[in-house]
């Protein structure tokens, strides 16, 4: 059978398991439409990867004659989840079961240390939250990783670029494959981060654009349900969309990007041109406690470029919701009002009778571990157009990280 | 069993009849991997419906004892699918074959007629078609229409928007419906053409951004391999993403949108205004001809407005080509080569190891009749986040328009 047609016979199994508790093989092959042959390859393949288990027969509720059925479940104490979240100042790392419960997180800020260093930081946090909360790490059955800078994994074509000053090591796969022994994910952390706000929605995973602004501006897209990957990986770079064509050099070589207005360091650099004292988040924080009406008007500039762009992208993509990610949203949300309010007039052509929100992502510095968690949990569901972990070499996820 | 997995199936049975030819009931239930029961069904209803037949048994070359097994074919003469677009001023007919060859195609023009006229004449250019080449409807599978401006088909909370003067009615789908008695499906044209163009790209469908340059500017996307309606029925609408913040009135109530500068009426309107003496088309091409510098001037400008927009949907979205459609592309291709131009400049910070390229559509006038027909053969591999044909009315595609 082709291995994504087996793929999708598995997931069908699985979520008859997750809806419908403890079921027999026949009960199982009459729910999901399978010949009782495929069936037992799948829950016996399910079986031997410890991703279910028998919990019991039907001999106690069973009316008619013949051999007593076992009954196959998911073991909720089978498996755990790692999601790991490479920032430029800290390692966020986050523990699910396998019901899919946040069960330990911490983070390891560090400064700008080089990859193998970040890579043992960040496996020394592991180990004290393995230590603190009395982990066992037996049945680990796959890790999620996010990274800076535009990521392509085994898609063709992709090398890291010039921006992108920490350019994603293969050392940091390896060493989490072979400290570990699981298939390892790994991905850019604000496409991640896109994964687990689109994830997050009560509606259910919709249509979603997500920005972050942070040391520099990402974004990512959720487009009918599924995280885009874009044909070379570099979906979602709303960051080096133009803004202002006039505007000052970028790191990548442009110029007026929206990086150039609305990340946090432009942000930051803007009032002190202008002359408030605005050293760092919290500076700008006590700026707009008081009122100052020069740090407002640079937010409002800023904010004015984010929605510009913000409404290029939902004119393209009619989303439901726009994220604004990163603590700058939280400390000046008028960044967000202003970007709300140019998104409106950008749309203005559309109907608004379906709601259309600009908000603030409500994850915060969580949502890359989060995410890199949503791509263990929901990798086939929703990741669209990314290569087959069978072609992507041996420590890609599987299917048995289900 | 649930609709989806039902058709999920069929797709699966249709796509093993392709490949395998005429197989059998237990070689299609291995190939596919689906219970004899589950298969029964579904070969039940494709036989009913007349999209297979049974061809023979396996009596000859059967080695075995038992009953012969029948052999079921797709009948490649056992269905026609009708492609119909309209525009302003023409509607275009096109009809496949059930291998999804053009066997016939026509193009009624007419000027801004009402509804009601625009279908009388494209039934009438139907009926020519069937005169003369002798077509016969009686295995017509179904028909797909394009129409102008945003359509949500059966989207929940989508109205036709103020800036689309011809909105489309209800009527348009429910006069095709009753002549042919068949399933008929509505789109947006320019969405469909999007759709023509990803179909025909040589490496199969791949990420595209498609721009049409008419009357209007529209658009459609296609991501991950898939036709994307967006959460309200509005992606693709690049003719009114703000190109220029300080621009000229839009129809749409907005200034400066994209649709203002690089639409055939406002290029007209643009060399008139500097004197070039430039009425239509002809009279734009002529200009071209002899190298008319005004002109060339205004072809730029428009060119690298619609090169930054379509920078922001591809840096947004990384398509693997970005195609522009509308007879203007080939009569003035400068407005191409500089949106090129633009188009490289504004993606200058993303790796250009894989080809990228912008180029004017080869389907011409054509692309949303082929669109249309794409549409019917490719409605569930295709199109992701449409409506559950089911959930649309009656007069919606099912699966026995395969």
């Amino acid at each position: 059978m082709h291995a994504l047609v087996r793929r999708t016979h598995e997931e069908r199994v699985l979520a008859a398991l997750r809806a419908g508790g403890a079921l027999s093989r026949s009960e199982l092959a009459t729910r999901v439409g399978l010949s009782r042959t495929t069936l037992s390859e799948i829950t016996a393949s399910l079986l031997r990867r410890g991703a279910a288990v028998v919990v019991d027969t039907d001999a106690a509720t069973r009316s008619g004659s013949g051999r007593p059925a076992e009954r196959i479940a998911l073991d909720p104490g089978a498996g755990q989840f790692l999601g790991v979240d490479f920032g430029h100042r800290r390692v966020h790392v986050a523990v699910a079961d396998a019901s899919h419960e946040i069960i330990a997180s911490g983070v390891q800020p560090y400064d700008d240390e080089p990859w193998p260093a970040r890579v043992e930081l960040a496996l020394g946090l592991v180990d004290r939250l393995v230590a603190d909360h009395g982990l066992h790490f037996g049945a680990l059955q796959a890790v999620g990783i996010g990274v800076p800078g535009p990521f392509t994994g085994g898609a063709p074509g992709g090398t890291p670029v010039a921006w992108n000053r920490h350019a994603t090591p293969d050392g940091v796969q390896a060493a989490f494959a072979e400290r570990f022994g699981t298939p390892v994910v790994v991905d850019n952390n604000t496409r991640l981060a896109a994964l687990a706000e689109a994830v997050s929605h009560p509606g259910g995973p919709g249509d979603l654009v997500y920005v972050r602004l942070s040391d520099g501006v990402g974004g990512g897209l959720v487009v009918s349900g599924r995280l885009v990957l874009g044909a070379r990986g570099y979906s979602g770079e709303l960051g080096h969309v133009t803004a202002d064509p006039t505007g000052v050099a970028c790191r990548c070589g442009k110029r007026g990007c929206l990086e150039t207005v609305a990340s946090v360091p432009a942000i930051l650099a803007a009032c002190r041109r202008r002359g408030a004292a605005v050293d760092d988040l919290d500076g700008l924080a006590a700026a707009v406690e008081k009122g100052d009406p020069v740090v407002d008007a640079v937010l409002r500039e800023a904010g004015t470029a984010l929605g510009r762009v913000l409404g290029a992208a939902a004119m393209v993509l009619d989303p439901v919701e726009v994220v604004v990610g990163g603590e700058v949203a939280h400390v000046a949300p008028v960044i967000v009002e202003q970007a709300a309010a140019t998104l409106r007039y950008e749309l203005y052509s559309v109907p608004t009778d379906v709601p259309r929100v600009v908000r603030a992502s409500q994850l915060g510095d969580r949502g890359g571990a989060l995410g890199a968690l949503a791509a263990l949990f929901h990798r086939s569901p929703l990741l669209a157009g990314y290569p087959e972990p069978e072609a992507a070499g041996p420590h890609h996820l599987r299917r048995s990280a289900q």
